[in-house]
């Protein structure tokens, strides 16, 4: 019998509806998990579960006005909590106590959800990694930089947890922690209240068991209504990117095997070359892009605190700060195109399925590994999805990248859901 | 003689590196306005000249690393500041001591500027207005949000000042206060550190005296080389908007003169119309996107310290929640197609000439004015110049409107550059 740790959103709505189980009986399954694995995975920088008890206890269990009502969440830690401290992986930020919570996390909260605990996030949600291990393998990384959030959803600590991302920070841990990672079209969510790299770039990303809790989360916060939980796609476009001899052989059958399964099942596919450059551009205008704009959002820190920072962090700003305006402009330019050309010329395609990452999780704590191969894709600004695949040669997971056009998240999601019921990926390995 | 106060960022440069003046004497000459004056048009909501002028007593005179080197300037209280509480204009925040600078204003430190104050800012730079008057007469409003960055500047206590738009917080306090001011295309600088409202319409913008001023706080920011001072413009499209018959007499006569000595200069003029259904639908689109994502961007506020917020600002959210995805949707994509329009059938109009504000400052400081001629082009997100332009029937300044195309700021100010210095805007009245 499935634990009740181990549900979805839906399932946990579903039992806490139908009285199979309580809301108290929902957290301390949790909490059962979260003290047999928290001291192992670390998920967590800020836990203090006597206090989110004390919250759970005040709930009714019948009172279900929206499906997260009394659902425990984690927060990555770049979000402000008004009563969790939130130091933004950075030791500049150390014991700092916002006093409103970020935008999403007040929305949560006021559609019943409960702040479990932060999850760990690396310092400034960009490379320099906290203390999180993979859920999966405890000498390897979780990826970054939404770690903790990724960690604890597929260690079923959490049935939810929110991220962000600029790079490759939510789809890159969801590969390598097995779970569903959603980053939506930049402009989607409000990030007021978190700490934000690029003011281009940056959107919000859930972690989640179940493609359709995607939709769930997306009808409570911004009132959503899915046309169809599961939608077949008619044509997909395969992206094999400029990169396809750096992932492991295991992620290119991964993907061989996907696209043959999608293509028996009568889904038409094409190869696409995003930029008809082999998209090695728009992975330059993604760094140059990122770099420009973080050397002028987080300029406060660097101006005053760059004895926190760290080597990486510092160096960041200082290539950023080495960009002309000009190369910023053209980097803009590239995107505006690559962004029209899928709009136009791959019209038809309903999604792009591609590598979330270069293979497994890394060895090693010290990296998060490789975000190559979102940093096209976070540069367009569309919706991405990882969907968990399967596992690799040293038994870690692998995930697919499911990419949609930009602000259709909604089409993206209902075509992940179909793929996620109709096709087992992964399943050659 | 002209005052040192009196001068722009331009000519305060030259004078110093000319030895005309030490910094001293134009802080001092800054401080005499500001003693003379602020007590009537209340422009600060934070000053402490002796902190100030401990600060500028440490930087050396001869020392000019960049155009703004020991320049002070002002902050609308939106921003953060690391050594000046930052209220936001809400009753909630009342003491809030931040913990590093807003971005912007750390970059303009970095750059060698001096912050002399905390400018008065609307409640959220939204509608219900703080304390400050207009600097032509203290029974009319300044407009706003940014009423005491355009206030100050107008009333020569400060040579530049920071505000921010996401209707007409920057294009209208400009035209209300005779001063000339700038409204960077969404996305230019980064907002980091400031209080938002709309994630995709929120923009910088600056208070200055002359538009070359605009090119020099570019240029310090983003490393921007403009290519001409000033430009002629080849095409200017008018946009009488669909609330013509709502300008004061003046008003229309102001614009309809500049469009006459436009064209008398050689240079083409059109009629344009921005929708092609009158720009009704633009402004109500604007409402629709700012009250949509304000629900969502400052829900934090409302759900922990409703009893502390304005009856304007609770109504904003609460017509925000009632807006459904669908309707949100719908107003994207009319911006996006009037977007298109402008970048596609008016391409080569080189900016667009309207109105700044209805008419001059309303008599009464309980309202900041209609911000109706500004919320299609904020709507579209490029970037906006008010250009002062005389006086009206009671003495009261007018303003001009110059607007151009997304992200082609360096183009808009070059070509308001020209029509600055050549072009007797309001020599009508």
């Amino acid at each position: 019998m499935m634990e009740i740790y181990e549900m979805s959103l839906g399932e946990l709505d579903s039992g806490l509806r139908a009285g199979a189980f309580s809301l108290s009986e929902v957290f301390e399954s949790l909490v059962n998990r979260i003290e047999a694995r928290e001291k192992i995975t670390q998920a967590f920088i800020e836990l203090d579960l006597d206090f989110v008890r004390n919250q759970i206890d005040q709930i009714n269990s019948q009172d279900r006005a929206t499906r997260i009502s009394g659902i425990p969440f984690g927060v990555k830690d770049i979000f402000n909590t008004k009563d969790w401290v939130t130091s933004y992986g950075s030791r500049i930020f150390e014991g700092h106590q916002p006093l409103c919570d970020a935008a999403v996390v007040s929305q949560l909260r006021s559609a019943g959800g409960v702040v479990m605990g932060k999850t760990v996030t690396t310092e400034f949600a960009y490379f320099f990694p906290g203390k999180t291990r993979n859920p999966h393998h405890p000498d390897h990384t979780p990826g970054g930089s939404s770690q903790g959030s990724a960690a604890a959803v597929a260690d079923f600590m959490l049935p939810f947890a929110i991220g962000s991302q600029t790079a490759a920070s939510v789809i890159r841990p969801a590969a390598f922690c097995g779970v569903v990672g959603y980053k939506a079209s930049a402009g989607q969510f409000p990030l007021n209240g978190a700490l934000t790299l690029s003011y281009s770039m940056d959107s919000l990303g859930f972690f989640v068991r179940s493609v359709e809790d995607l939709q769930l989360l997306r009808n409570v916060l911004l009132g959503v209504s899915p046309k169809a939980t599961a939608l077949k796609p008619r044509k997909i476009g395969l992206v094999r990117t400029p990169f396809w001899s750096e992932l492991d052989s295991e992620s290119q059958l991964l993907i061989e095997a996907a696209g043959s399964d999608l293509t028996e099942s009568g889904i038409e596919l094409i190869e696409v070359d995003v930029d008809g450059q082999a998209g090695v551009n728009l992975v330059d205008a993604h760094q140059t892009l990122m770099a420009f704009e973080v050397s002028r959002s987080r300029a406060a820190e660097y101006e005053n605190h760059r004895e926190k920072l760290s080597d990486q962090f510092t160096q960041l700003v200082e290539v950023g700060r080495q960009i002309s305006y000009q190369a910023y402009e053209e980097a803009l330019k590239q995107r505006d195109s690559a962004e029209k050309r899928l709009r136009t010329e791959f019209a038809d395609c309903d999604l792009f399925l591609t590598a979330s990452a270069p293979g497994e999780a890394p060895k090693g704590l010290s990296s998060t590994g490789d975000p190559k191969f979102s940093r096209a894709w976070n540069l367009i600004g569309g919706p991405s999805v990882t969907l968990p695949a399967g596992k690799g040669r040293t038994a870690l997971p692998l995930g697919v990248q499911l990419v949609g056009h930009l602000n259709k998240d909604d089409d993206l999601i209902a075509h992940a859901g179909w793929i996620q019921r109709n096709i087992q990926l992964g399943s050659s390995n």
